[in-house]
C-alpha cells in the first residue's frame, strides 16, 4: 500500500526546517534515534519519510509519508501515528492528509452520508433546518414541551444541547423517551417526520445502555462527541447503531488540528453522517474560508466515502439564512439553537419563521 | 455542593475581558443567551458564575464557578463543562481546575498510586527505572529479546513503546504472552521482578480483549493514553483491571490544556497510577518549571486521592540520572528509551549502567 501523507506546518526557523522535518518523521513512528535501528525492514517500512519541505511565513511545512502498517487499520492509532507525540509540541499542527485508495477501504465512513439523511428526514431539494435543546438544567418536561414545539413548527431535526448527557437534572433514560414522545405526538399532529438526535456521551457501558434505550423508544438520529468519547469508542458505536449520527466537534478545536481536516474529513473517515462545525461571524473565530474548506472536506467527492452533510452552527439566526444557503448551497443542515430561543413566548412563530426562511 | 473552578487564560486586550468572562460563563454551562432563559433555578444553579478577572500580559485569567451538577459526575462530561465548546476558541486556554472534597470523591482516583507501584514492584526507597521496547515494527521474537536483556539488567519496568498498539507486525495476542514470558524467564534467573507494561488501545471490544489476554498471561501493569482511547473509556478500562496503570500524554499535549492539570491532575482524578511526561531538556518543549508543577499536581497530597508516580520522558541518559533523582526526589521513575538503544550490542551493559547510577 502507498504512504499515507501527512502535511504538518511547523512555525519555527527556516533554517531549522530539514533537522526537523526529520525529526518529526522519526517522532511519529520509531521514536527513538535511526541509528539505534538495526532491522532493515523497520528502517525501509516503518520509520516515517519525509516527502516534501516547503517554507513559508515564519514557518514551514512538511509533508511526511506514513507507513499505514503503522495504524493498525483503527481509529485512535492513525490519531496516534499522525498526531500522538507530535501533539506535545506546541508549535507542530497537523495540517492536513492524504490517504490512499486502499486505507480509506479498512473504514466504514458515513453509513447514511447526505442521501441517507435526506430519507430518514424526508427532506428533498433543500437544506435542513435544526434547533438545540436547552438549557441543561432544565427538567425533562420543559425539554419535552421544547421539543413539542419545535416539531410543530416543522423543525427537521431537534438535537440536544450537546452539554445534555446523563446528569441528575434530565438523565438520558428519562429524558429521552419523553421528548421522543413529544416529538412523535407533534409529528402526527402536523403529519411531519421531524427527528430527535439525543446525546450520547460517556464511557462503553454508558453508550451501549444509551443505545439500548435509543432504539426501544424510536430515536431515529444520534448526536455524539468524537473526541469527548474517543474516536475509537465512535467509530464502534457507530457500528452498533443504525441511525444517522451527526459529529459535534465538542473538545476538538483544542487538538490543533486544521478544523477541515478533523471536523470534515476524519469525521467523514470515522463515520459522521453529518458534522457540526462553528459557523463564521458567529461566537467562535473560525473565518469563511476555514468554514467552506469544512464543508468541502465533508461532502466533496471522496474516493467511495458518503458525503457529510456539514451543520454550521454557533451565532446563527434566521435572518442570516438567505446568506447561509447562498454560501454553503442546498446540502447542509442549518442549525439555530440560542437565538430561537430568545425569542420566549414567541417560540413556534419564530421556528415556523425558521423553517419558512429554509423552505 | 461548592461550584469547580475552573481558571482559563485567554490572550485578548483587557478592554474586552469583562465580556469575554461572561461569554465564556455562558458557553461553559448554559450555552445559550442568558436572557432567554426563564427557569430560575437553571439561571441560579447551572449558568457558570465570573469568580474573578485576573489582569495579565497581553492575555487575562478569568475563574468560572462550574456547577457540579452540570459534570454528571462523569469523566468526559466534566472535560465538557471544562473545556468542550470554548476549545474551538484559540485564543483560549485551561490553567488550573480546583474541585471541592465532595467532588472527589466520585472518582476514585489512582487504585495503587506510589505506593502501590513500589508494592507489586519490590522498589523501597529508590526512583523506578523504566525502557520502552522500539521500535515498532520488529517482530515479537525481537521485542521479546530486548525485554528479556532489560530485564535481565534490572529495569524494574518494561513497557511497550506507545506506538506498539494492535498491528499486524506485532499484534497484542501474539506479543504480550511473548514478552510477558521473557521477561518471566529473566526474573525466575535473577530473582528480580522486573514489570511489564503493554500498550492497551483501540475501542471498547479491543480493551476488554486485551484486559482478558493480560490477565491470562499473567501481566502485572498496564499503559494506556486517556487521550486516544478517550478519558470515559480510561475510566471504565481502570475499574475492569486489577493492576497499576500508566498513563501515557500522546494526543494530549494539543489540548491546549496546562500539562500540570491535565497529566498531572485530571489523569490521576481519573485514576492513572503513574504519567509520562515530556521531560525538560529533551525533544519537547517543556520547561523545568513546567515539569516540576507536572510532578508536584501528580504527587502533592490532595484530598483522599492516592499520588501518582510521575514519570519524566523523552531525551533522558544515564549520564541525566544525577540530575533527574536531584531535580524529581525518590518518588519517580525515570524512564529512558531510544538512549538505551543507541547502545547496539552493549544493550545489556548500558542497562546494568542505567540501573545502577539509579540504586
Amino acid at each position: 500500500m502507498e504512504r499515507i501523507v501527512a502535511t504538518y506546518r511547523i512555525a519555527a526557523p527556516q533554517g531549522e526546517a530539514r533537522a526537523r522535518a526529520s525529526a518529526l518523521a522519526a517522532e511519529q513512528s520509531v521514536e527513538m534515534p535511526l541509528a539505534a535501528i538495526a532491522d532493515a525492514t523497520v528502517l525501509r517500512e516503518i520509520v516515517a519519510t519525509v516527502e516534501s519541505i516547503r517554507p513559508g511565513d515564519g514557518a514551514f511545512e512538511v509533508d511526511l509519508g506514513i507507513a499505514p502498517a503503522t495504524t493498525g487499520m483503527e481509529a485512535s492509532q492513525l490519531l496516534n501515528m499522525l498526531f500522538g507525540n507530535c501533539s506535545l509540541q506546541p508549535e507542530v499542527e497537523l495540517v492536513d492528509v492524504w490517504f490512499p485508495a486502499e486505507f480509506l477501504t479498512g473504514f466504514p465512513g458515513p453509513r447514511f452520508g447526505i442521501e441517507g439523511i435526506r430519507a430518514v428526514s424526508g427532506v428533498a431539494g433543500r437544506p435542513l433546518t435544526c434547533t438545540a435543546l436547552k438549557p441543561q438544567g432544565s427538567p425533562v418536561a420543559h425539554l419535552a414541551r421544547l421539543a413539542h414545539t419545535f416539531a410543530l413548527a416543522g423543525i427537521d431535526v431537534v438535537k440536544d444541547d450537546h452539554g445534555l448527557a446523563n446528569q441528575a437534572f434530565s438523565p438520558f433514560a428519562q429524558r429521552v423517551p419523553a421528548v421522543q414522545r413529544a416529538i412523535g405526538e407533534a409529528n402526527r399532529a402536523t403529519g411531519g417526520r421531524t427527528l430527535y438526535a439525543p446525546t450520547f456521551s460517556g464511557g462503553p457501558a454508558a453508550l451501549r445502555s444509551q443505545a439500548r434505550i435509543a432504539k426501544d423508544c424510536g430515536v431515529r438520529m444520534a448526536l455524539v462527541a468524537p473526541m469527548l468519547v474517543g474516536v475509537a469508542a465512535f467509530v464502534e458505536l457507530l457500528a452498533e447503531l443504525d441511525i444517522p449520527v451527526m459529529a459535534h466537534p465538542a473538545f476538538g478545536g483544542a487538538a490543533r488540528i486544521a478544523p477541515p481536516l478533523l471536523l470534515g474529513k476524519l469525521f467523514r473517515l470515522f463515520g459522521a453522517d453529518a458534522t457540526i462545525f462553528p459557523n463564521h461571524g458567529g461566537r467562535f473565530s473560525y473565518g469563511r474560508a476555514t468554514c467552506m474548506d469544512i464543508a468541502a472536506a465533508a461532502r466533496s467527492p471522496w474516493q467511495d466515502l458518503r458525503p457529510t452533510l456539514p451543520v454550521p452552527a454557533g451565532g446563527m439566526s434566521v435572518e442570516r439564512v438567505p446568506e447561509m444557503i447562498e454560501g454553503y448551497g442546498r446540502d447542509t443542515m442549518l442549525l439555530i439553537g440560542g437565538a430561537l430561543l430568545a425569542a420566549g413566548d414567541r417560540l413556534l412563530e419564530r421556528a415556523r419563521e425558521f423553517v419558512a426562511a429554509v423552505r
